[in-house]
């Protein structure tokens, strides 16, 4: 069986973010995989799998506008790699074994810099309002925004995009013909238009809990950073914060009234210093790239910063664009350790990114110094 | 002639936070430096001097009900030394020569275990109100809250600390017997009924630019952490935050709606790590007092953590109640350099305050424990 075709049938018989699949599609050709699951011992996958029809669901797949993307395809994200071999949460880790996709947009280039809005189904209009404006903000700087498809929150930044320069990425749950919730089939169908609709279940399923959380590792994935809108105590949103931070991105926080239930969990996230306050799109943008000052960058034009390693970059994307920044506290903000965040900086500096002042704080050279080494 | 009345017409001739005054007093007896001014060379100060009547002034101070307190007295508030010698901001410094004071409270023992509350003139109902219940609930708690005597934030907080248990200490930049703004008469004689009024001016003096800025560090230094409501851009609010950052009290600030212009102040300074981010009086209580719990203490009772110097006490008050922190995040947090804060949290590690979890993040032993060891 071709490899594409086998991803798609073990994606289906296998719930999202399973461990197991992840690393065995890792060793072995998916193909191999498959083989041994139709061939080998019963058991609930084996049973499932034998159940399926794999040309049937790949016409399906075609029948219903999508495409099923897998590693190594040019629109296969590359910040999804980041999932292989990650502590996983909640049980659950793993890089997809495809992807369904649908919609005019090219999901690797929109994630190329996106950004993540995240937050409550249960917003005020205060959140709404701030969620819209920030993805608006972030698509007219070229920032694709991604979200899952809920109402509240998610909705609300899809709108904004919507209105911005650049399409809109919504991950789903469910399967990309089951719009969820089914008052949203008319905003998927603007995204597809010129962003994409992505999941990690075929046509016909349904979301779950698990579903729902599996999904949230992609949108962290796909994205450099994840804002936080609003989230009360227990919230789903706090859960893709939490994967930002387990794959390194930059967890934002949006404040808000302290008098408001729905921002209990973001200032959570800023006071225990899990998240970074932002208040506007530029706070957001310069946190992702401070080198870069909040201009607006062509979709697939190299970055200087393309060349560091993910922890110099987790490093690097701390230090403020203007001011310095002690070791210490660039080790808080990053998430990484105090002295391997010592030896990144140096590092970054031999390598003509940061510099270290008198007081033995660290700044960003500027593009003009760096060019003129 | 007597210190006490030295003191005085000094005090009313210089300028608060006159550093050469301060640093002059410290080093001779205020009788002498008084002389020197009456008998020296011809100057502002000294011009000023020979005008003075000492006898009038004294007897002035008593006739609109207020009383000189000095360095030595037991009404004196012991944070008011930190002033001595510290970094100076906007070129003002130094402990003040004497304060006058007005009312029933007993500024020593208020002052023991405060709270200052600052924020915009022009604030919006969301801060009065968010003012008004933080002070509330300090002032149940047992700590007094002291604020300026200005409309918004300041008048919030002193309103919401008359509803509460402890009385609360009004701050003042011009002479106790000239209310300012003269709109909030009535609200200062409430104040002085169990609380008290403070200016470093004497009676029958308005305030200054000048007066406040150097108003703003003694209601820093008489508290010990200082929480910012709501403040704009330029802000009176964010230099008594500097001043708390300087004589290493704990800055917090409130978040608020990142649409509201009053919020700007506050969320950059979280952002920026300069103060945490509080929503609650819990929270402000845990950042105060980590092993208190929140537990209302009777004024003068000793705590254990009154055995620990300043810096101690500074990291030693970072570290959470529930869960640990990581050396660099309390170094962060508590302003002090890494290796410092590492050894000090050592240093508290031997005396029983805080141990070291196997992940090497440190936590507080609590009293319960510590009492068991």
């Amino acid at each position: 069986m071709d490899e594409r075709l086998a991803r798609l049938c073990l994606a289906t018989v296998a719930e999202p973010g399973h461990p197991a699949m992840a690393a065995a599609v890792s060793e072995f050709p998916a193909a191999e995989v498959w083989a041994g699951l139709i061939e080998g011992p019963d058991g609930p996958l084996a049973r499932r799998a034998r159940l399926l029809q794999p040309a049937e669901l790949a016409a399906r797949t075609r029948a219903t506008g999508q495409r099923f993307v897998v590693p190594g395809d040019e629109e296969w994200p590359s910040g999804l790699a980041a999932l292989a071999g990650c502590e996983p949460v909640a049980q659950l880790s793993g890089e997809p074994l495809g992807l369904w996709v649908r919609g005019a947009g090219h999901l690797g280039e929109l994630t190329s810099s996106a950004v993540a809005i995240v937050g409550a189904r249960a917003s005020t209009a205060y959140g709404d309002t701030v969620a819209a404006e920030l993805a608006a903000g972030l698509s007219e700087a070229g920032r694709s925004v991604v979200s899952g498809g809920a109402y509240g929150i998610d909705a609300a930044a899809h709108r904004g995009a919507l209105a911005g320069a650049t399409p809109t990425v919504a991950v789903l749950a469910g399967g990309l013909d089951q719009p969820y919730p089914s008052g949203h089939g008319a905003l998927f169908s603007r995204i597809a238009e010129h962003g994409v609709l992505v999941s990690e279940r075929p046509p016909g399923e349904h979301p779950t809990r698990v579903r729902f959380l599996a999904r949230n590792r992609l949108i962290a994935a796909i994205t450099q950073g994840a804002v936080i809108v609003e989230a009360a105590v227990r919230s789903g949103a706090r859960n893709t914060i939490t994967w930002a931070q387990v794959l390194r991105r930059v967890a934002m926080a949006v404040p808000g009234p302290v008098t408001s239930a729905t921002s209990v969990t973001p200032h959570r996230l800023i006071r225990e210093a899990e998240a970074v306050l932002v208040s506007s799109v530029a706070e957001v943008l310069e946190l992702l790239s401070p080198l870069d000052g909040g201009v607006v960058r062509p979709v697939g034009e190299r970055r200087p910063t393309d060349e560091l390693s993910a922890d110099e970059l987790r490093v690097f994307e701390v230090i403020p664009a203007r001011g310095s920044l002690g070791a210490g506290e660039a080790a808080l903000r990053s998430g990484v350790a105090v002295p391997t965040c010592l030896a990144l900086l140096n590092a970054l500096a031999d390598r003509g990114f940061v510099d270290q002042c008198d007081d033995g704080s660290w700044r960003l050279v500027r593009r003009e110094r760096r060019a003129a080494v």
